[in-house]
Parts: C-alpha cells; structure tokens; sequence
C-alpha cells in the first residue's frame, strides 16, 4: 500500500467524534475501499478541555480550523465547523487553494459558494467532496453523480428536513398541533431553539439546490427557490388529506419544465401509496425520476452523528482512492447556465381550503371564480362533518365552514389570480389555505 | 480527452439494444462522467437479419460473442448473453484472460463463477463490473461497494424478482390465486413459460448471494442459501398477513447470526408499515441494516431493457474512469470465508397456519406442542369467519377451520419439531403452512 491519506478533522461536534471512532474501528475496510490507509492527524474544535470520550493527544491540537487547513501534516480536511460563511469558508477556501482536499458536510456553504469552491478545487486539482451534506447517509450525491449517466433526469423530489418530517408525522398520527409538535421537537432535540431555519424550509432548499445542480447540471442556484414551510399545517389539513388519499410532507422538488429548471420547496399533498408518503419521522428520503430507470427511491436516516458520519467516511475513502470527481461530476465549465422557471408559471394539481361563510350560493361563487380562470375541479368537499366539528373550531353550524377543491392541472399564476378574486367578492373567512400536489 | 473506451457487445437483446441507444443519446454526458469518450465497435448475436432499430453496419460483426471478445478493437466486453455456463461463461473468460474489461449483467454466471471470475480479473488487472445483475436500474453494488466503508452491515434484505412481486401484489389486491396471477403474469410477459426460476425463489437465490458476498466481505456461496418459493402461498394467507398488520413479500435475506452467515429466500411476513411493504408490482427494494447509518433502503426497477442498460451504462462509464473497484470491493485475498448458519438454527418470528379439525380440544392440543417446544406464541387467531368462509374452502362448519399461530422468536428446529408432533397427533387435516416474518 502507498502512504496514508492523512486527514485534518475541523470541528469535533457529535459528526466530528464519531468520524474519528469510525475510522478507528472500520480501519481496514476504509484501507481497502481507497486503496490506502486513512490517518487522522490534526483535530480542531472550539473547546480543547471538554471529553469526548477519547484520547485527543494522539491528534496535533489547532485552534484555529484555518491553521488546521494549513497544516503540512494533513492532506484531506473535514470541514465540520458549519456556516455559509466565515470560519468555514476560510477554512475550505484555505485547503483548496494549497490543493488540498475537503470533505464537507456544509450545505449552507455549498448552497452560498458551492460554485465559487468548486471552480476553485478544479483549478488546484483538489477534490471537494460532500456526500454528507444533503440527506445525511443517504449515497444520494454519489447515486446523482455517478450511478446515473445513462439518465436524463426529468424531476427529484425527496424529504431532506427531518425535523419537518418528524412534526408532520406527529401532528397526522396524534391529531395535534404545529405548536405542540414542534415544542416536544425541541425537547428531543430534533429541533433547534429557533426552528425557522428548518420549519420555514430553508435548510431543505439548501440541500435542494445542492441536488438540482448535480441533476440538472445547471450551476447551483439556491436564490431561485421558491420556499413555504410547514407552520401553517393544520390538523385539519392533515385529516383531509387523509380522506383525500394523501399525506402532507415538506418537500424539495426541482423539475425540468418548458420554462427552465423550477426549484421549490413547500408543503406538499403525495399519495398515500407512494414510496415517500411512508416515510415518517425524522427519516429521510429522495426520489429521482429518469428516462431509463423510471423511479428510483433511496430512503435512509436523513441527520444523526453515525449517519452523517458515514457519508463523511466514505467520502474520505474516495478521495483517498484518488477517484473522487470534479464537484458537478464535470468540468465547470460544461455547466448549463438553465433558465429559471417562475413559481407563478409552476402547473400541477392544488388542495386548496377555504373557510366560507355558511350561506347560500358561496360554492357556486367560488367554483365559478375557478371557472372562469380556467382551473377544473377534480373534486369539492365541504364539510361540517366529524372532522371539521372536533378539528376546526369554525366547525360549528351557522359559523363559517370549510370547503376543500382538489384541482386538476392549473398553473400558480391562475390559482393566485382566482383566490384573489374569490377573497375580493367576500365569500371567505380567512386566508386560504394552499398546498400544492406532487403525483408519483 | 484520452482515446476512447472501445466496447463490444454480446447479446443484442432488449438491454444490449437500450445500451446502444443510450450510449448514443447520452454520449457527452457518458464521456465526462467517464473522462473519456465510449464507443461501440463491435456487437455479436444470434440474429444479424433481425430489425432492431439501428443500423448495424457501423459496427464489427461477430458470429461468435467469444470472437468479440477475442477482437483487438474492443476494449472491454459487455456480456448480455445469458446462461451460468457455456457461451457466456467462455466469452468473460477470454475478455478477463487478455486482460479486457467486462461488464455483465449475468446473475446466474456470477452465482456460480463469481470467485473464479473475480480471481482472473485481479490476476489480469481488469475490471469485472457487474451492477445490472441484480435489481436492474438500482444502484445497489455500487452502495454496497463504495458508499459504506462505515459500517458494518448486520443484515440485508431485499426483492430481488419482480415476477414475483407482481404475482404476490395481484393475489393482494384482487383476491386471485397463484395460478390465475401467474398466468396473467405470463400473459403480460412478466413470467416466462417456464416460470420455476423465477417462482420458486432460484432468480432471487443468485442475485442473493452476490449482494451477500459484497455485504459481509465474504466469498459467493450460492450452495448455502436455503431456497423456497411463492406458489404455496394462497389468497386466505394473504387476507391473514393483512389481518395481522403484515404484507408477505419474496424477500432474499442475508444475515449475520451467532453461528455465521444466514441467507435465505422464502415468502415473509413484513410489517404493514414498512418501506419494503410499500413496493408492489414488478418493482424491487434492498434494505440495508447496519450499525452507522441503521437502515438504508433502495427501491427501484428490478428489470426491464432501459433499467439494466442504465446499470450497464454506468458501469462502462466507471470503467471508462479506470476506478471501477475489483469484484469485491477488495482484493480475493482478503475475503472471509464466513461459517454458514444452517437453517435449522435460524431464528426468527413464525406464522403458521394450520387447517385443524373442528373438535374441541384442537386448540390446546396445538398450544401445548408449542409450550414444549419452548415457543411462545404472540397470538392465536381461530377464523371461520368472512374470510375464512370465502376464500377457504374449508371454510364452512364442521369441516376443517384455520388456526393461525404468530410466534415470538424461535428456531426453525423447533418450529419443525412441534409441527411434526401436532400431524403426529392427528390434529391437522392438511399440511401445514409455514412463513417466516422479518421485522424492521
């Protein structure tokens, strides 16, 4: 065997620890996936003092994740320091401008400079690897660039935020609320202090970006997302959907549409029977849909110290073998620069509840506002029925009532325009509520 | 770019069709993927008259797949001939011998020559790529291969035959029988005429133990894997499994126990809620239990020209890369030759249906036979009911009565044991039916 790929570990949080255990107990095997030993040789982290439950002295010391960068001593830095800027930008601009490598788990990083870095390891002949940062040990970054060359990619959807997951799966299978599932979120530990980072969908439109460049081998382009999140979910949302034949999920979902690449990330009603309406929890998952192979689902632990860990290691093993590709799996310069597809051009079915007031002819008024926008009815539930009596509390007759339309096909343009008006002629309540349908 | 990886193809079937025309469409993105442009220069099949889409004349012609793959302008032999033996067999030898690449699709070659194949590859310095032969257009050998040096896998399980999958979803959803489902299946062109390979489990035993030699690092051992099929299983077993939260699928299970490696094919219990559960008709799934990223499932096409040619495709362009990995993701050297865990031993949750005589007394008879053989029984459940009265012919009063049985964990020797003493004992009117339940 040639000389061991020796690696700088920058940031020893639960991802950073376990990479280190991990390397230790699977040794060999790493040894012989890239075809040379891995050998940590420098750690970084805030805090030198606090016990991580294993020897730090075998490692050099830095403070300073930069110095670690710089260090002769290592080849291949693990950059687990997080942030879309600052200290881990230096640091990975740091090593790839000496022609080191970097694997990284950053997808806000990515998502901000990933173009910028990526050029950067490209010219320096470094590789820049980052399996962990979307869908933790989902293969999913190697599955887009490397399993797939037979494929043109028309869509990829996938639940990336496990923390929504978790929520949306409380809230269905207890019938509680927003508030309430993201409070024991937060006491699990599943959700951070302030949670709009996840529950407004911003940490799933990083990811997102990060998998519609590497499908659609369009530069990264996170500012083009359109993004809702969950806390407007209901649960009695959540109970028509089920009566629908659906189940709600915050998704991340780019398509190649006639108009150019649309990335999007909102709540969204899938069918019940789908492969992606069975994942609940915190778990992860992402489908691609392709010319060749159709369908393809990878479903895995989307966060989490060992599984996030594991996307880490296998990067390192990579880069190790010297195999690991260009960031895009092709020359920046082959990138296509594709034209974004407006959300106000995105076509696809809609749930749409309204609260209406209880009087005669408010359902032919709206149905006749769809009408004239062009937008045909698939299905109209009103109901002041069990669900809508113990879950809304407008359920109450002589009070306003909830009418849910399931549309077919109809662009966002034309449902906004038909809302607008139905809200202008005074036959709703309360703002309406929107969820947009994804089909297998 | 470097010169270009020249291809021949034996086998111009529905996948070595789709491969052409795939390497066609998707060139560029073959030839940066692979670092270098692919091109076909010679085809071989049984039929040069046939129509097939294209133009053959642009390629070298060979009578005899071994020919091509003895030819100086191929670089590297994709083998879609078919057989464990004889023409197949002969045309990977003479490529892997001069020292060609290969790229098969071959379960039942591999099965049985796997070891020997991989030995000549890694002795002539070639690559033996074999992604296509398992689960079509899943990407389940490069996943096991290169994303989870991280871990140690405990078990793997998977549905491995479409055919299958489809006769077990039809009999579900619409109540047929075996017979009436095969034959559709026959119909539609999902079964072959003799459907034994693939109904009663030996399609899945091959693609079994390939996955499992690459799970566990250990050599191919088809001979060890214990084998049963589909076409005992009956509509009143199927309204049971849905009874009792469970689906049955045709899974292929390998397993690392206390007494060694464990694999087996058989019809299986799983829960209702599982992402395995999920996948009907002709599509497959591999679940990968292991201890960092936990579980890891792939669902995808398991057939189909386009979906095995987009698994051939990316192997070209992996062997375009010049990293495709050897056979077993390590040298031959280092595989374990891993105890086999006998069937006997294997433990496991147990559903047993017997067709009881209706006296009193059966039932106690039944559950004292099962308290001395040390299994403890999760329920019991006596039906003459709906469904038994429909869909059981024995179902009607006085006549014999199902009595199902869901065990705790047991062995297989027990569980034979106790039923032998219950025929014994003159309590069943018909053999009994026995399906083994793998949980999450």
């Amino acid at each position: 065997m040639t000389r061991p790929l020796r690696v700088g570990i920058a940031g020893l949080g639960t991802v950073g620890a376990s990479v280190i255990r991990i390397l230790e107990r699977q040794n060999e095997v790493v040894a012989q996936r890239g075809g040379r030993p891995v050998q940590v040789m420098a750690i970084s982290a805030r805090d030198k003092t606090k016990d991580r439950g294993f020897d730090l002295s075998r490692f050099s010391w830095f403070d300073s994740p930069v110095e670690l960068a710089r260090s002769a001593e290592v080849d291949c830095v693990v950059e687990l320091v997080g942030g879309a800027d600052g200290t881990a930008l230096e640091t990975v601009q740091t090593a790839l401008s000496l022609g080191k490598h970097v694997v990284t788990a950053n997808k806000a990083l990515l998502a901000k400079h990933g173009l910028m870095l990526a050029r950067l390891a490209e010219e320096k002949g470094a590789s820049l690897a980052f399996e962990a940062s979307v869908a933790g040990g989902i293969p999913i970054i190697k599955t887009l660039r490397e399993a797939l060359p037979a494929n043109r990619i028309s869509r990829l959807y996938g639940i990336l935020n496990g923390t929504c997951n978790y929520i949306l799966s409380r809230m269905e299978l207890e019938g509680l609320t927003f508030a309430e599932c993201l409070k024991d979120a937060q006491r699990l530990g599943y959700a951070e202090a302030d949670p709009t980072f996840d529950v407004e969908g911003f940490d799933t439109a990083h990811k997102l970006a990060i998998l519609t460049s590497l499908a659609f081998g369009t530069e990264i382009d996170a500012d083009a997302i359109y993004v809702e999140g969950i806390s407007s979910i209901t649960p009695l949302d959540l109970a028509m959907a089920k009566e629908l034949g659906f189940r709600i999920k915050l998704l991340g979902v780019a398509e190649r549409t006639k108009t150019g690449i649309e990335q999007r990330v909102h709540p969204t009603m899938v069918p019940r029977t789908s492969s992606i309406a069975q994942v609940m929890g915190v778990t992860n998952a992402v489908t691609i849909d392709a010319d060749a192979v159709r369908e393809l689902t990878l479903i895995g632990p989307g966060a989490g110290g060992d599984a996030t860990a594991s996307a880490v290691v296998a990067d390192i093993a990579d880069v190790a073998t010297g195999a690991a590709l260009p960031f895009f799996g092709r020359s920046i310069e082959l990138l296509e620069r594709a034209p974004r597809a407006p959300m106000q051009r995105h076509e696809g079915g809609y749930y749409i509840r309204l609260t209406v007031h209880d009087r005669p002819g408010v359902a032919a008024g709206v149905a006749t506002r769809m009408a004239e926008a062009d937008i045909s009815l698939e299905s109209i539930l009103q109901k002041r029925s069990e669900i809508a009596a113990t879950q809304d509390p407008h359920g109450r007759s002589g009070a306003p009532v909830s009418l849910v339309l399931i549309t077919y096909a109809a662009t966002e343009a034309s449902i906004r325009s038909a809302l607008e008006k139905i809200s202008g002629d005074g036959l709703i309540a309360e703002p309406p509520q929107v969820i947009r349908i994804e089909r297998e």
